[in-house]
């Protein structure tokens, strides 16, 4: 099996633990990105074939589109009054469940959402877990447009390499769905995430960033068996 | 020369050619995309080594950050009366100077300072030439977001295959400078471009689209003679 197909797989056995969580009534956080795709999409199915009844709240265009797609009621934070239940993915775990996000540039809206929920199960495969935040991925930061030199000027300050995210299908710079930037910032070694995401969001001009410390109260980690079977381990 | 080379080559010819038309005093506007950045660089090149002295009014966030890495001063349009000429790229020409914009995704503040312009020239390499419009290249619009079912709808209706432009460094739609999203729609044949730019820009919830039509007052397209030398096609 390839490394792609292994993670797909592995991912796939973690949307469906936590969607197996989600109750009839419940008003449910959707998450963006691969894994909380698989899982709005079984969310999905679960509506359409076993007559599943909750109201969505999405964390992103994407989020919205994937439900209107799989035929999920959705609603804004404006019409509800709690969160039950928010499932979404991470970029990096640590033991302690806190999380990297952004990687999709959707974590603002993740962290209203996801912060909310009354529990916040966090999907993601084996190969999201670190020892350490910041080992394998940037922290990204979304900006508002107009105050990119001095948040970047400020990042550096503060130890870290900064790099304005920039698009693909776009020219120049990536921007949210909120209409602002994204800067990706490496940091030599991350000590206390905790401190860190406060700091960051002390700048003026930094909307939201991708740590999530604290938040997440269950982390689904899809893996395999010595059998190659693929098996959840949880983190409660 | 490969491919790719060709056409750096080509377009380079295109915007070094462009920027000799700039005189001391202009307010400039600055295009978006691969060709009109080379141009900005070289009107940069001649701000600091010649002293020439210019405003020039950016058509997105690419455009401001070159320009002030190169040291232009630049104003909105807010501060400015009128704009003396605008060098701007195309994904595709016609011998009409008709064009298609908006593969950056920057096509309506383009048609703002573009069209403000008293000289709007265009650079391209040859490979941007058609016969006719939509030959190879879709025509962008972009779209409030809340509006994109409706608009998808209409512009299936209008005979066209629309297709939601998707992020690669973002997870779900680009989303353009100014907030919203794109559609790329590809039409089995575009008879008559002036009535088609009218009639999508017709539709609720459509910002503006990619089709230029009657706005460009030069074209300069690099292409190479028979010696493999770069030269300049000119078309007024």
């Amino acid at each position: 099996m390839g490394k792609i197909d292994r993670e797909k797989r592995l991912k796939e056995r973690a949307a469906l633990e936590a969607v197996k969580m989600i109750r009839d009534g419940a008003i449910v956080g959707l998450g963006t990105g691969s894994t909380a795709a698989l899982a709005i999409a079984e969310l999905g199915r679960r509506v359409r074939e076993d007559g599943l009844e909750i109201i969505g709240i999405p964390t992103s265009y994407q989020a919205a589109m994937i439900a209107r797609a799989n035929g999920i009621v959705t609603r804004t934070l404006d019409d509800v009054s709690k969160i039950d239940i928010a499932v979404d993915g991470a970029d990096e775990v640590d033991s302690e469940k806190n999380l990297i996000k952004g990687g999709g540039g959707a974590h603002t809206r993740e962290k209203v959402v996801d912060g909310l929920a009354d529990q916040f199960v966090v999907v993601v495969d084996d190969s999201k877990l670190v020892e350490r935040l910041g080992e394998k991925f940037p922290v990204p930061v979304e900006v508002l447009p107009f105050a990119i030199g001095p948040v970047m000027k400020k990042l550096r300050g503060m130890g870290g390499n900064p790099a304005l995210r920039m698009g693909v299908k776009k020219d120049g710079p990536v921007i949210s769905d909120q209409g602002n930037m994204l800067i990706d910032v490496r940091f030599p070694e991350i000590e206390d995430p905790a401190a860190l995401e406060r700091n960051l969001n002390d700048i003026p001009g930094v909307v939201e960033n991708g740590l999530f410390v604290g938040l997440a109260h269950v982390i689904l980690i899809g893996t395999m068996d010595q059998r190659g079977g693929a098996i959840i381990r949880r983190i409660d």
